[in-house]
């Protein structure tokens, strides 16, 4: 006779409904041990300044332009920027109707968190955190207004594993002429939602034109349950989503009302989100006493509403601000999981259990280990 | 007046009709300077044979199992399988309809290709490669034909920067009750094409029952074009496709005739399978003077057909078997690409065009490094 299910236990695929790919759990497996690749020590000793970083106050970048000497963040346009800006070339003719091309512009910007070169996010102070948010608000505002943008992909890479070459803390900005594919994936599956008859009634808030918002259903859910929650307060919930890929993945986002972007946050929403960002990657840093790797990224309206734009594309504008943290790290700071071999040729697999690892970021401290009573005696 | 498009310079997008992914192609950023982290050398000096190495011949495994005194190939369960086979537990309930679960059973193989620990693939001889593709034929038969079984993902991990713990030259094979995200998508793509009524007629061979098949037009097209291919031969060719991501990925596939999985190679077309393999693993790694790392994996027929299958899923039988490469180095043995940041919240992006990497592709040599004459003077 077949056992009942633990989900500790049984390998198990979990749906992603934002992606429409599986995730394959292998919880049993969470205990072999580890043969590979060990990663490098990361630097910790880093001074408040450094004359050889392109991103410190008053020094040259790439291009020989110097920085200012600014106070908190600072942004600037990508040297090596990936798109540049219109105008593009004519769209060439296709060889073949498999092979098609698409022309793209835009702008990459590279936006400064704080002028000391030795700070992350998890040690700026709640006013510092508030002046980042400001900056990705005017950054999406000031990119989404311009002509040929269709949307703004803002997001952080942090830590050398995460091939980010510049322990200075900053993120980016990717502006661009076209939807990319993930944000468009995303956003084709909250449309569905919104538009699905049979969703059922739950006391979760509603979308625009009050249709089901997919995220906002998930998001209550989550708060109820709690299994999957690492922390929460009156405006955001952070939580290790059901079909996470990376061990510790979190998503963050609004639980109590709609919000499609950055734009419409409110001044106790915005304090309420430094205060959490400021607490899961506090969180993230004391799990294995690290500066811990991540790549982050914002999802949301794909760019500001325009004046007169209410109405028009309403039918596509789904859109719930989210957050997404996909770091690296597995079982300590020097053992990283990879996405290779089966990962890349099949599905994306996983071996702690979502619940696990949300129990792991739920017993960590929200103090820093660096600023520890034991760190600084 | 706006330029005529040069895809050497402008930034573009091209659109991937197995993934319905699309890849955003930077070519003007190819030359920026390389700041981030640097790969430790891989070790060059292995010993034939390492009494530590747990697929050696004769070693002890972690279950405590020894190895037999194998020749050549060899293929066990491996010891820290994600999926363990049936029966499986009951599905359970789902705590939500967002959040669905489905067990899954099945068996992890490992093949190792040789009994030497110091060889891989480009360095077997061609008899040796042989021994390597009836393995992974013999893998493929065995498990496919197992009650539960509806897929077998056989695929290689080679090198510690994708985090393969070992470098004796070995694979595995999963086989799994469902079939996974990435093949159902491409299968998917491939049944779509088969039933488009708008494809247009070519010379390109045809599918079952006359089909048009996606992969055979495409190889076709890219055996007349040349512009993406690396190598080719009477039967196979390997190309960086039109919309690859790894700087130097290589699809290989059989180009004279519509083939859905290894079963049905004759033995002419599996003699010059191991030509053709050995061809492009040797370039790899004469590209940057090391073993190239990648992940390889081969896309077939889900499972091999069964007796009286023949007919009764004929819709869904639209696979054309082909080798996926990833390989994540970029610009020498110690640069690697990383798929982070905009790659994981957006689209996948690459800086050299596809036709420069086949181009510095081709202009490797298909005599190994290590067995040139300066390496053995
Ligand atoms: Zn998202
Ligand atoms: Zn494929």
């Amino acid at each position: 006779m077949a056992e009942p299910f633990d989900p500790t236990t049984h390998s198990h695929r979990r749906f992603n409904p934002l992606t429409n790919e599986h995730v394959l759990v292998s919880p049993h497996r969470s205990k072999r041990p580890w043969l590979g690749q060990i990663e490098a020590p990361q630097p910790v000793d880093l001074p408040a300044y450094d004359p050889k970083c392109y991103l410190c106050p008053g020094n040259a970048r790439a291009s020989g332009e110097k920085n200012g000497q600014y106070q908190n963040t600072s942004v600037f346009v990508n040297d090596y920027a990936a798109v540049l800006p219109p105008p593009g070339p004519i769209a060439p003719a296709a060889p073949h109707p498999l092979l098609t091309t698409q022309p793209m512009q835009g702008a990459c910007d590279v936006i400064i968190f704080h002028h000391r070169h030795d700070l992350t996010l998890p040690r700026l102070t709640l006013e510092e955190l508030g002046k980042v948010i400001e900056e990705w608000i005017r950054v999406y505002k000031m990119r989404g207004a311009q002509d040929g943008i269709k949307y703004v992909q803002i997001f952080e890479n942090k830590g050398s594993i995460m091939g980010c070459s510049n322990p200075h803390p900053h993120g980016q900005s990717w502006s661009l002429s076209e939807i990319p594919t993930i944000p468009a994936t995303e956003l084709q599956s909250l449309k569905r939602y919104a538009n699905n008859p049979d969703v059922a009634p739950s006391d979760a808030p509603r979308g625009l034109n009050g249709r089901p918002c997919m995220l906002c259903e998930y998001a209550n859910f989550e708060v109820q349950d709690q299994g999957r929650v690492v922390v929460q307060n009156e405006h955001w919930v952070a939580l290790v989503p059901w079909w996470a890929t990376w061990p510790f993945e979190i998503l963050l986002l609004p639980h109590h009302r709609h919000i499609p972007s950055l734009v419409e946050l409110t001044e106790d929403e915005k304090v309420s989100f430094a205060s959490i960002i400021s607490r899961i990657t506090i969180r993230y840093d004391n799990l294995f006493s690290c500066s811990f790797a991540y790549s982050m990224g914002i999802h949301q309206r794909p760019i500001p509403l325009k004046d007169g734009d209410s109405g028009a594309n309403a039918d596509d504008d789904v859109a719930h601000l989210h957050l997404h943290f996909f770091p690296p790290l597995l079982r300590s700071a020097s053992v990283r999981k990879f996405l290779v071999g089966f990962e890349l040729m099949a599905e994306a697999q996983r071996d702690i259990s979502p619940e696990q690892a949300a129990e792991r970021l739920r017993a960590c401290s929200e103090v820093h280990y660096m600023n520890s009573a034991a760190a600084t005696q």
